[in-house]
């Protein structure tokens, strides 16, 4: 039977986001029940509770960095019992059967993934939602192939920020190949920026942090960069020029973009992670003159998420949290907003 | 001794191309003389003379697209004899013991590849140029190592273009792995874009032209491109979304860009190939959705030159060329200016 589910959404673009009472679906055969412990507040949660893409519906419950216990298991399942640790993303389901989903990408599914919150609810009829509703509640309930394994040794709040920020900068260090050696860029030290630090040192990189000032750099060491650079340092930029294998750019602001393609070496990729909705102005020169690219990621896929998890348990990573009470969610929103969080906000869901 | 050489020289932004009177180096013990027979015209001389990136020293003697007959060698010499058909692109030197200068990739040598014309000229004291002077003349010496063979079956004046054009086309294709099946898009079929189109077809790839009017569509049928896409019929284009693996965009006009990117398909690439100064409009949501990449290539190295050159002669390939009159250069250029060439013009120095 549906399983009522207490949560906090936004009801509009403006409102503060209040308790919500809904229901999960009756678990199927493939599915995995979860009382959900704690909860990540991604920034993407603020741009689509302020509807920034326009296409939000309400009430929504935000949240797609899921960590809990499972609690019952479908008939079917196999990879997971009661009792286990288990995590939730950024997707709870694909098309499965697209290029990309076959080999493991799913966050490219061609039809589209459905995103763990505001996507179209497969199971409308038996959860009373028109649309998939996400983490920053008490229950979930999700198909197996989309849960993964948090290991023994990530305590699970600072897990949570994992399922996404920490598969979004894990995946593009894999992808552009960084090896012991490989000297990696970091813009902005943030919820995405700081994972990014500590998951590139643990692959060997020399890893250079670039910020607008030197208010995080003892952070920044501590988390394993070797340099630190303020970006306004025209010097210190120009000593920089032609460094870099990789700049993970964290950060939306149009005016980085082009100013930081010339810290990149020959055959070097700049790759954006943000969700930035005005366009970039990338300069062709610099990239033609090295043979460099600006590229986009996109989180991770399922399995990668879960080598990522085992990668972090592997080097005793996890992410530098703030609990917070789901009653001060709002207050939450408008710190991040300020980029005042060290690192990322998790929500304790025991004390909604 | 050095060797009077007759040229067409531009010696100002705004006057016309005239007839030029100077000497070229003695030639020394790694050097090649060469004759030259024909050279093309690339859209780069006309941005060097009209000093549109600002740094253009006068007199200047255009031309890197190259193909002569050798007449002398230093003693040692050992690539090439008197008589062998040869072939001079974009760079007549590189600092060599650089990265990419020992991976074969000279045209991204740190320190900077010497240009075939327009660069500070290390032999000056010889040549009595303070710059090196292009290929629009009658002669040139250029080291043994910046000089490469032009195989017996492609005629030396459908050759000359593949110096530059050629190699800037078929260095990407070889860069971004393009093999049989993979789906290549040409935006633009001019210089750069009809050897895209040959090339790529050629190494099995389906190829798709984009172009703002049809008028060149069996032109582009008869190089090979399977489909024709005219990039303002939105119907078209949408069909086209997510199609493509790599986007050859020969064509600097800033809106091409952003439009063009959905076109990508998961991984894909555009690469920009033209010379733009100003900035383009790149949205990262493009980017992040499907893991595409914005890119610049230029030109080739001096050993892929000659695997270009080589590749084109196994499978019949040279350019489609306009052959001129030096007297025409001028009026070459004005008619370049409206894209107004099928597709390369190429200088008979013989006429000279």
């Amino acid at each position: 039977m549906p399983i009522a589910t207490r949560a906090f959404a936004a009801t509009t673009s403006t409102a503060p986001l209040t308790p919500y009472a809904f229901t999960r679906r009756d678990p199927g055969a493939d599915d995995v029940a979860i009382d959900i412990k704690f909860a990540g507040i991604c920034h993407s949660d603020l741009h689509i509770v302020k509807n920034d893409l326009g296409n939000t519906v309400y009430p929504i419950v935000p949240g797609h960095e899921i960590a809990g216990i499972v609690t019952a298991v479908g008939a079917n399942v196999t990879k997971f019992k009661v009792g286990d640790r288990v995590g939730v993303g950024c997707m709870v389901d694909s098309c499965r059967v697209c290029g990309p989903c076959k080999a493991g990408d799913e966050q490219y599914c061609v039809p589209g993934m459905t995103g763990t919150y505001g996507a179209p609810d497969k199971h409308a009829d038996q959860s009373g939602e028109t649309i998939t509703q996400g983490g920053y509640a008490d229950k979930i309930v999700v198909d197996q192939d989309f849960v993964v394994t948090i290991p023994d040794s990530i305590p699970l709040d600072a897990a949570a920020p994992l399922l996404c920020a920490g598969i979004t900068t894990y995946s593009p260090l894999k992808h552009w190949g960084i090896k012991p050696g490989s000297k990696v860029a970091v813009i902005g030290l943030g919820g995405l920026g700081h994972m990014a630090v500590k998951q590139a040192a643990a692959m060997g990189a020399e890893v250079t942090v670039l910020s607008t000032s030197d208010r995080k750099k003892a952070d920044a060491e501590r988390m394993g960069a070797r340099h630190f650079l303020i970006n306004s340092d025209k010097t210190a930029m120009k000593a920089a020029a032609e460094k870099f294998d990789l700049i993970i750019n964290t950060v939306s602001a149009t005016h980085e973009i082009a100013g930081h393609l010339q810290l990149l070496a020959h055959d070097g990729t700049m790759v954006m992670l943000g969700l930035t909705t005005e366009a970039l102005p990338v300069f062709a020169m610099p990239l033609l003159w090295r043979r460099r690219s600006v590229a986009g990621s996109l989180i991770g896929g399922i399995r990668e998420t879960q080598e990522m998890l085992d990668f972090c348990a592997e080097h005793g990573l996890a992410s530098d949290i703030e609990v917070i009470a789901p009653s001060q969610i709002n207050e939450a929103y408008a710190r991040l907003e300020n980029s005042d969080v060290r690192y990322r906000f998790v929500i304790d869901m025991a004390q909604l």
